[in-house]
């Protein structure tokens, strides 16, 4: 047996060498050898934890994750597979990308919450094009928002091969608006870029897990059609935020002009040095300072405010999941149902001396209205359902993202009665107020970009599935009257 | 414990004292005291047998059935109650009437089929008003049909009592559109009239049963509301039959002045001679003998369709009854659950800066199409299964009537058997012929009514449900389109 943890289900082949995945929940581990595609030996170990009757397991091995490919890039790979515990400091690189990973669906929170002290007591902001300001806008702080918004589109899946046709890997096109010429990336590509954005932004910002690599579609099209849809929006999430768009990391994903300055600036972005909490010394809010009080409240709504989204949208995403199966299962066969009796009925009645074609029509509208019931999800519902899974996603993020804070509330609180017992001084004190002032305003920036999101997201969502759903039972409506009109006709 | 048996529901007393209903099928009958309301030992027996486990028993009474009631005609109903088997010729009263009941659910044919040979060698016609003349039709033989049509209207239904209060009953109003004379009735007399017409015309004509006795409403407001309206039924199916309609004793039934003309009436009526298989020696088809042969082969026809129909009839019963459930049941909570995540969903919204009452008015409106989906049933699918459960009974009908037919087809080749072997005179075998004609032409006229009721009711009931169905979807429609509308004018 093996297993591959991987958003909470797991991939695993059985005694017959069959391969398939189970969820989490239905593993009982038994002594035997594991190989974990993980990059946190922290969250395997928690994990297997989590798992249960987990005893004993002989080795341990990292490989590269990537399902449809070998490790082409195998060393750039496991240099960052490494666990590099920088005391207080940055983000664990694979740690916090598999955690992130797996906290959306058992393990909240990261494997340990990055440490703000360090940037608390920071006194010197970045200086340049590394800066990130934040403006007083009509809704509160804001980020700074470029003139026009950079968007792509992400078609054309490719299968590439390489080793003489040893390997083959699925590429896809990537098309900016800026430069409107397209860039060739595979999906381990997508997730290196993942890993810089979470390693770099994920104190401050909640970076949405890239679309799960467990197999959706039955066939290999109808896989890479919707993993290419997901990948759309995530690359069209990324777009839309005015500091991930801006990146150095992000630019050279989707502007590279060839595979040396790729592989340069993916160097240079793996040695960059402004990661985890450092982030906030480069956010600049053009604001003036919030007292701590003013902070905590900030904090304790947002909190409370991703928490009843994350759950109402889960809520959403179980009834609409019922609905789709009712609507392709028992509902379809039921509308079967109803025309196949309407059609025999009306095969009896054309037995006798009195033919009529009516009650056969009306039997033969109930089959069409059968099949519009089972079709209607994949017009509808399956919209409502990939925009709410994103938000999930995203949601599942918040709780990293606010830890930082919470912990940063602390200290500067733990600092206020240090700073009574002379063992921090006032102007300590008062960095770290200021500091904080400033994680919050980014905090705010964030979540006001957040709302302004969920506002366009969720109205555009509900216009289309209202309208969707209108023309639905309008169409219904219209075969029925169709049907009708050969009754008023005698 | 005691039971009632009745079209295959059986009411049960427990040793709690507690009365209620329950299916046939679950009762293992013990060593007890059973107290039956049967009219017919016959059926009682095969009843018992039927059941299973039943090896004893003490003692059989025989009460008059009507459930709401005493026997305040006591006398009268036992007086029908007795088994009267006359060789060969009439229907047995009571018999009949059990059995024809009973072989709706559970027990097909009669207890035994009338013999037709008595009527087969009768060579005189009835005369006078006794005549019940078949016309050339344009779809074929047809009875005579009246210039007006009879129809009533049952209503008014109101709790009488005697016996100083310690007995009560519920009588209906029923107005004739020819007299526009109210007359009452209890649900006992209609069940006095339904006896009558089996006696008299079920050899000829499929009675329907009256509507069942079951308690179907969970008051008993809505109890009697529902026994009225298929009391309404059953009554404008009697008004539309020529010859029902123009009989004696329907007439009386509709048209008594006062109890005295009542009870006159009834005890001519129940004297009367001419029933059972005697009903055809009244019946005069202007029209040419058909040889045995044609006779055979409507006959096959005839009895191929109403099991056809008898079939496809309980298939869309069965399945409007699943329809039904599953709108008032799971469909229901589904719309319920979508309305209300939306709604959850909507609070959440709320609870930022950014409120809105969009999002709410989508989810009310979900809930409002959930009260629509579940109210639907009865606005539609009532009709619908109201009408074909009346089909169901009238079908139900057609194998006893049709079996009589088939019994003189045998007779009448038994007879040409027998002519070869000179035991059976030319002149009887012409008879016998030319009556069998006189039948089929029975068969036939009542088929074209059939015919005729069953397209008119069809139509009307499709037309009925489309209409209802249209409108249901287009309600939806509008719902949706009107929750839409908030959304577009961002």
């Amino acid at each position: 047996y093996y297993f591959f943890l991987c958003g909470g289900w797991v991939e695993a082949r059985n005694s017959r060498g069959n391969v398939g995945l189970v969820p989490e929940d239905y593993i009982e581990v038994k002594n035997t050898l594991i190989i974990c595609f993980v990059f946190d030996f922290t969250s395997l170990y928690r994990a297997l934890d989590e798992i249960g009757t987990f005893s004993l397991f002989s080795s341990v091995y990292s490989f590269d994750e990537e399902w449809d490919d070998d490790s082409d890039d195998g060393k750039s790979t496991v240099g960052y597979g490494g666990s590099q515990m920088e005391e207080g400091g940055t983000m664990q690189r694979g740690g916090g990308h598999s955690t992130m990973k797996i906290s959306l669906n058992k393990f909240p929170g990261f494997s340990k919450t990055p440490n703000p002290e360090v940037y608390l007591l920071t006194k010197s902001i970045a200086k340049g094009n590394d800066k990130l300001p934040i403006y007083a806008g009509e809704v509160g702080p804001v980020w700074l928002y470029p003139q026009i918004q950079l968007d792509c589109v992400v078609a054309d899946p490719k299968k590439g091969s390489k080793m003489y046709g040893l390997k083959s890997y699925i590429e896809y096109q990537i098309t900016p608006n800026t430069t409107n010429r397209p860039v060739n990336h595979r999906y381990k590509h997508f997730d290196w870029l993942y890993e810089r954005l979470v390693e770099k932004f994920a104190c401050a910002l909640p970076i949405p897990c890239l679309p799960d690599k467990q197999v959706t579609g039955r066939f290999e099209e109808e896989f890479i059609q919707m993993r290419m849809e997901r990948l759309q929006g995530w690359m069209s999430r990324m777009c839309r935020h005015p500091v991930i768009s801006n990146s150095d990391v992000f630019q050279l994903f989707l502007n590279y002009r060839d595979e040396k300055e790729w592989k340069l600036g993916k160097r240079k972005t793996e040695k960059d040095e402004i990661v985890g909490v450092k982030i906030f010394s480069t956010i600049d809010p053009e604001l003036p300072e919030l007292d701590p009080g003013q902070v905590e409240q900030k904090y304790e709504m947002y909190s409370q405010f991703t928490r009843s989204m994350d759950n109402s949208v889960k809520e959403l995403l179980a009834v609409g999941h019922l609905h789709w199966k009712r609507c392709t299962g028992p509902l379809q066969k039921e509308y079967r149902q109803i025309g196949k009796a309407f059609q025999n009925l009306s095969s009896v009645f054309n037995t006798s001396a009195y033919p009529s074609r009516k009650l056969d029509a009306t039997g033969k509208t109930y089959e069409e209205i059968a099949e519009l019931v089972a079709g209607q999800p994949k017009k509808d519902l399956h919209f409502l359902m990939e925009t709410n899974n994103e938000y999930k996603g995203l949601l599942g993020c918040f709780p990293d993202t606010v830890a930082v804070h919470k912990a940063a509330i602390d200290k500067v609180k733990e600092a206020d009665h240090l700073v009574t017992m002379n063992k921090v001084s006032q102007q300590d004190k008062h960095i770290m107020e200021k500091n904080l002032s400033t994680m919050s305003y980014a905090l705010q920036a964030e979540m006001n970009h957040f709302h302004s999101n969920r506002i366009y997201d969720y109205n555009r969502l509900m216009q289309f599935y209202l309208e969707e759903q209108v023309k639905f039972y309008e169409t219904i409506a219209e075969k029925l009257k169709k049907a009708l009109g050969q009754y008023t006709t005698i």
